[in-house]
């Protein structure tokens, strides 16, 4: 489980910095790339990483800004230009619809993968028992939302070595040791299948926000999160123009990072004013609220370990 | 007048190569950039080239397909963002009005210069005495058309250091000189005002065709050009396919031109599975058949110089 950045600026692209876009891959959980946003020229950011289009199994859309989707209509274009075949899910507000169909009719593009395409409204959006997501309306001045993803807990794995050290050979008596029953075995013995099972893995949580106003909901959203994804388009000396602008601040988003309980916070659509040094003093004011703050670059990779592994 | 090229690729984006647009500088002849077509990304090329934003007059689109419209959303938006006021002139064939106010719409951009969209049919799509652009249908399975861009000749200039030789001073008579008129001095000399004139400067074509089959419109489109900008996707051992996928081979650009009498030919549209040195190759091809044939690359520069420069 890792983000790929593809795009952290905001409003226009800049040369450091493309419009909104975030792969967040799950290559060992389901063999899928799960996107967020798709602001113009993503596909083209994908080029310059290992990320494969054919790959994408989800688009969530937080709003649907210019620069979180003028680059859904290409890159659904090239996903089957270069041979994708498999399903694609869409998941966005009310809008992005008539935006793909129109897109998709003008040109004449043929998709060769059946595309479905969700308009929602908050609440639960998917889940299919490996991981769930739920959305939130946040607050920036048209129809934007939070998405919240979270991972099922994985129950302990058998230890197989301790059973064959103990001289319980592998069998059908494994899986029903594996639900956790008692057995007898041949040699009189009784075994408690609990006594053999790790601890469950804990799911992960993952939140990723649209642009927003400092809200309540980014914080619900965000509660407990292995890692909060944020926008902090400003300086913390800027809270007016982005109250005005429904954005935050790097001090904002720190705030709801604290609030939440989150474990990382990562700052991402940063305003074009903010150039080369400045990216640190931005990390330096939210760092100052919380510590575990990092502000993102186009094609930062940050790989999300299992509990296990940390 | 010179032509800078964003993207000579073909169907989808390459790292080498862009998909297809083309800025067409008129900056001393009018202080405008026209743009031809506008793949995704174009705004993301410009900004590594001088060619500025709200310079830009008029777009003309050759047809519909993705590859040459997916960028138009982001740049009217972003020369919005970034300052343009000036009126902005979109040509198209039917169904670009409603792309372009679709996106816009559902995107929730609001521009702050006026933006005409005219759907055009053919025939002289533009004529304000300086320069003339003609449109007409070329082949490629879906609308697409070519432009012919005709300069009007400007009158020669009046030879005012030769005057002041001869000691004619300065004054309203000039203006009469300049309209050719006979004149009669205070000293009794009679001068006729088209011996103080230079030769008038002959206006360039430029043709610029969007996809397109080898077909007899390329031809009447390319008359005579100063510069005629050709499609080649394929090479010439390719011509089956390009037949059947409504392109051009490069031999078959090369033909076209040959039968124009045009005067360079510049090859675009390129696809991906000519890398690196191929290029070379590719432009051999046209060259054996018309000899100055150049293969563009992507943020290539090509002056056009006056006639008189020449
Ligand atoms: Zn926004
Ligand atoms: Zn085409």
């Amino acid at each position: 489980m890792d983000f790929v950045f593809l795009g952290t600026g905001a409003g226009v692209p800049a040369k450091s910095r493309n419009v909104s876009s975030i792969a967040f891959q799950l290559l060992e959980e389901r063999g899928a790339v799960w996107l967020f946003d798709c602001g113009e020229a993503t596909q083209h950011q994908i080029l310059k990483t290992p990320v494969k289009p054919r790959r994408i199994e989800k688009i969530f859309i937080t709003h649907l800004h210019g620069d979180h989707i003028f680059g859904l209509p290409g890159l659904l274009g090239s996903r089957s230009f270069q041979g994708g075949t498999e399903e694609l899910t869409v998941y966005g507000p009310k809008g992005i619809k008539e935006f793909i169909t129109v897109s998709l009719q003008i040109s004449g593009t043929h998709l060769m993968y059946p595309l479905n395409i969700i308009e929602i409204e908050g609440g639960v959006v998917f889940n299919d028992g490996q991981f769930t997501v739920t959305a939130l309306p946040l607050e920036h001045g048209m129809s934007c939302f939070g998405y919240r993803i979270v991972e099922a807990d994985r129950p302990g794995s058998l230890m197989v070595v301790k059973l064959k050290k103990e001289g319980i050979p592998p069998g059908p008596l494994y899986r029903r040791l594996k639900n956790g029953e008692t057995v007898k075995l041949e040699d009189g013995r009784i075994i408690n299948g609990r006594d053999y099972i790790e601890e469950p893995q804990k799911g992960r949580i993952i939140t990723i926000l649209g642009d927003t106003r400092k809200c309540e909901n980014a914080v619900k959203l965000g509660q407990d999160a292995d890692y909060l994804i944020h926008e902090a388009t400003l300086a913390m000396d800027e809270e007016e123009m982005a109250h005005s602008h429904y954005h935050s601040t790097t001090a904002q988003a720190a705030d709801i990072a604290v609030k939440a309980k989150a474990k990382h916070l990562i700052l991402t659509h940063i305003s074009s004013r903010y150039l080369g040094d400045e990216t640190a003093r931005l990390q330096a004011e939210a760092a100052a609220i919380f510590p575990k703050s990092v502000v993102a670059e186009d094609l930062m990779r940050i790989k999300i370990p299992l509990y296990s592994e940390k």
